[in-house]
């Protein structure tokens, strides 16, 4: 279908910012440039690459991305997850398989209306988070997200292209942009959840806290109790105020009142 | 996204007769293979292409369908538009730019409500066509459809890729699919709309007789003209009863109660 008007700028001043798209160690330029033209098809712009298999700046993914540049030109390369969602407030993991968390599970339109419910005006960073194409997102990167998306499709044939999945995803969040969005809840100040690098702050606060004072059982499952722990904090929606709470919880209860990451 | 579950079968035994997915002209085979994928991600399986430039069968569209192997073997070829649709009652028409014609115009989710409406238990066969990647329907296929679909775009990045237009606007069936669906009207008899052969044939009865009774101001303005015609049929949902009142009236206007097409 073509019909791009090119006496228009790529996108209206007044465009809202959507969504960052998130792409998890992607495996082929191709795929991230069809993913930036759907993307742009869609009016979204920041999009983050993590350790992509075949490296970045890709001339593969120029290629394919059919004059999407805006998006691959401005798109920020990350070493790890953690890294690539830090300013964000919220963020929703896709995935394919049904996973053994205690998440909210969106389809892609209710997954677009909780986010353009937390960002009218800018007030939320929010992210859709996309896995490598052949295994999804692991449950360490879903765990650092608040909910996740399922797209539902032919449980006999649901092996979607990942630049496939992105624009479906996209889509939604368009089409109830231009639609005649119902209004939404103005939510301010101290009620907009924190960024998620103050969220895996607080995480590593617990762990540290908790495995000094014995709490894991064994260093295997470690990682397991955390994963579950974080999927519990990221339910919450936990605002900044709270987080700062939550770390005077555990100095108290700790009794270390000053804390430094073992981790960073 | 990975998630397929090898152990069912690619389509459950009940699953309804989706829309054909009617492309026209399309240019390469791969966005004929990344089209069937996606109509079958999706549950659906009907494809008919028109007259495909590099030629069918493609062995391109065979690697690029990622196993969608049950809608190419089953694809039909076609080299009119018309006999694409014979057998369809009700035939939607995607396009990128708006159209000077009078038809309704769906979005992609309306679209689909508007075929599961029309096809409880198989009742009517609907269509969805799509144009060649570069110029995409022409007004003479679009006229022969019922009413349009428009995918709402980017508009300063509006030009989709086939096969991900294919994806939108199958999916957005297939989300309703299996979606707790609201009651639909069963409509009975009568009231199906003629299938798209018949309706044809009563164009080409009444554009002989009116030819043959001078109507026409021009030969040039002729298409044009019974462009608009159809469009007004199309808009009418005619029954096969009314089809045949229509013959009928034809025949007495003109006088000549035999009709032979000279277009056949």
């Amino acid at each position: 279908m073509s019909g791009t008007d090119h006496r228009r700028g790529v996108l209206p001043e007044d465009h809202p910012q959507g969504p960052a798209i998130i792409l998890v160690e992607p495996q082929l330029g191709m795929n991230i440039g069809t993913s930036a033209r759907a993307m742009l098809n869609c009016g979204l712009t920041d999009l983050r690459i993590v350790n992509p298999r075949d490296g970045w700046p890709s001339e593969k993914a120029m290629q394919a991305c059919s004059g999407a540049l805006l998006v691959i030109e401005n798109a920020q390369l990350f070493d790890t997850v953690e890294d690539a969602i830090a300013d964000l407030n919220y963020v929703i993991a896709t995935t394919a398989r049904d996973r053994d968390m205690i998440k909210t599970v969106f389809k892609p339109e209710a997954a677009a209306a909780e986010i353009h419910k937390r960002n009218p005006g800018g007030q939320q960073n929010c992210g859709i988070m996309f896995g490598p194409e052949r295994s999804g997102l692991d449950n360490n990167a879903i765990s650092l997200c608040n909910a996740m998306l399922h797209v539902p499709l032919n449980p006999g044939f649901s092996s979607l292209n990942l630049a496939q999945a992105v624009l479906l995803v996209s889509h939604a969040w368009y089409a109830q942009l231009v639609e005649d969005v119902p209004p939404v809840e103005l939510v301010s100040g101290e009620t907009v959840p924190a960024k998620s690098r103050d969220v895996e702050h607080l995480m590593r606060h617990l762990e540290d806290e908790l495995e000094a004072s014995g709490f894991f059982a064994s260093k295997e499952m470690q990682p397991t109790t955390m994963r579950n722990i974080r999927n519990m904090f990221g339910r919450m929606d936990i605002t900044e105020q709270e987080v700062r709470t939550f770390h005077g919880i555990i100095s108290t209860l700790s009794g270390r009142k000053t804390w430094k990451s073992s981790r960073d």
